[in-house]
C-alpha cells in the first residue's frame, strides 16, 4: 500500500507486542515527520539495549555487567530469596521498597499449551543457590493467574524437602478497588486468607 | 528504575504516539529477548524509512523520489483533485479504489488552539495547482470534524472565484453502523443529505 521504506517500517513495527496495524501506521507517519536525530536516537537505543543488555548470571534478571544491580549490591540480605517469572516482576516489586532480599528470574512459567515445562525454566538454577543453605525463605511470587499457581505449587514441592521455609504472596482483594467488581475467584481467595484485627 | 541501555529503551519508545509507559516496557523486554537479526531489521527500518521517504514535490504526499507513485502514474486522471489533511488519508481513499483522480495533501487541518493557520498548509501549492485550469473538479476530503470542516469551509471560499467545481465528502451514517448509536451530528447530518430512492 505505501511506497517500499515506509511498507517496510509498518511492517516491522508491526510485529511489536500490541501494536495494531493501525499504531503501526501511526508511529511510522510520526517517525517520517519527527526529527532525524530522534529517530537515529530510537534506532541507536534498540541497538544498544539489544547489544549491552545480557542476563545475570545468579540471579537471570537483566544486567549490564556479568551480575545484575541487586545481585552486586552487598546491602541486599542473601536470607530471603524472591522467584518471579520475569525481570519486569523484579521492576514491579522493587516499586514497592518493601522487599529488601535478592531475586531468582524463572524466565517464565509452566503452561504446557506453550509446551513450556520446567525444564524450560531456571529451576535447576535455583535449586544450585539454595543448596548452600544460606537461604532462610523463599517467596515465591509468580503470577497469580493458571500458569503462575502451577509454577508455585510444583516448585514448592521441589522444594519441600530442602528445609527452608516457602511462601506465596497473599491473593485478596486489589487495595482501591471495589468490592462489588471482584472475581468471585478472588473474592474467595479474600475469605480464605481474611486476617484478625486486633481490635 | 532499568539498567542504563534498558531505561534509554523504554524513555525513547515512551516517546511514540499512543505508546505509554507500560507498552514501552512490554516493547522493551520484547526486544531484549528477540533475534539480534530482528532487532537490527527494526532499527534499520527506521533509519531507512526516514532516510529515504521524502514528500511528493507535487503533491505532498510521502515519496521515494521527487514524485508519489500517484503523481508519477499517466493513468490517473488529472481532472479531479482530492484534498486530504495527511498522507495516510491518501492511502484510506486509495484502499476504497473508488477513486482514479489524483490528490493534494495539506499537510494537517486549520486548527488556532495549536496555532496551525491557512500559511501553515500547502494551500498556495493547491493554488499553483488549479492555476492552469485544468482540474475540472476539487473534492475536499479534510476530516469531518470541527478542524476538517472550517478548512473546507476556508478552501471552499478561497477556490470560488476559480470557475472550478468544489465538492465534500457525503457525511452520514457509517455503513455496518446502528442507528441508535451514532451521534445527533451524525444523525442530523444523515437526514440532511437524505437521497430520493427510485422505486
Amino acid at each position: 500500500m505505501y511506497e517500499g521504506a515506509v511498507q517496510d517500517l509498518i511492517d516491522e513495527l508491526g510485529r511489536l507486542p500490541g501494536v495494531g496495524p493501525k499504531s503501526a501506521q501511526r508511529i511510522a507517519f510520526h517517525v517520517l515527520n519527527a526529527d532525524a536525530a530522534d529517530v537515529a536516537r530510537l534506532a541507536q537505543a534498540l541497538t544498544q539495549a539489544k547489544e549491552k543488555v545480557k542476563f545475570c548470571e545468579t540471579c537471570g534478571n537483566i544486567a549490564e555487567g556479568a551480575q545484575c544491580r541487586i545481585c552486586a549490591d552487598p546491602r541486599r540480605s542473601t536470607a530471603v530469596l524472591c522467584v518471579v517469572e520475569e525481570a519486569k516482576d523484579v521492576v514491579a516489586i522493587e516499586r514497592t521498597r518493601e522487599f529488601r532480599g535478592r531475586y531468582h528470574v524463572l524466565g517464565g512459567a509452566i503452561n504446557p499449551i506453550e509446551g513450556i515445562g520446567p525444564d524450560d525454566l531456571r529451576i535447576r538454577e535455583l535449586m544450585t543457590r539454595l543448596a548452600d543453605g544460606a537461604v532462610e525463605e523463599v517467596i515465591l511470587a509468580t503470577d497469580p493467574n493458571i500458569e503462575g499457581e502451577a509454577t508455585a505449587t510444583y516448585l514448592a514441592r521441589m522444594l519441600r524437602g530442602m528445609g527452608v521455609p516457602v511462601s506465596r504472596l497473599a491473593s485478596g482483594l486489589p487495595v482501591g478497588g471495589d468490592l462489588e467488581y471482584a472475581d468471585e475467584i478472588t473474592l474467595g481467595r479474600a475469605f480464605e486468607g481474611r486476617r484478625r484485627i486486633e481490635a
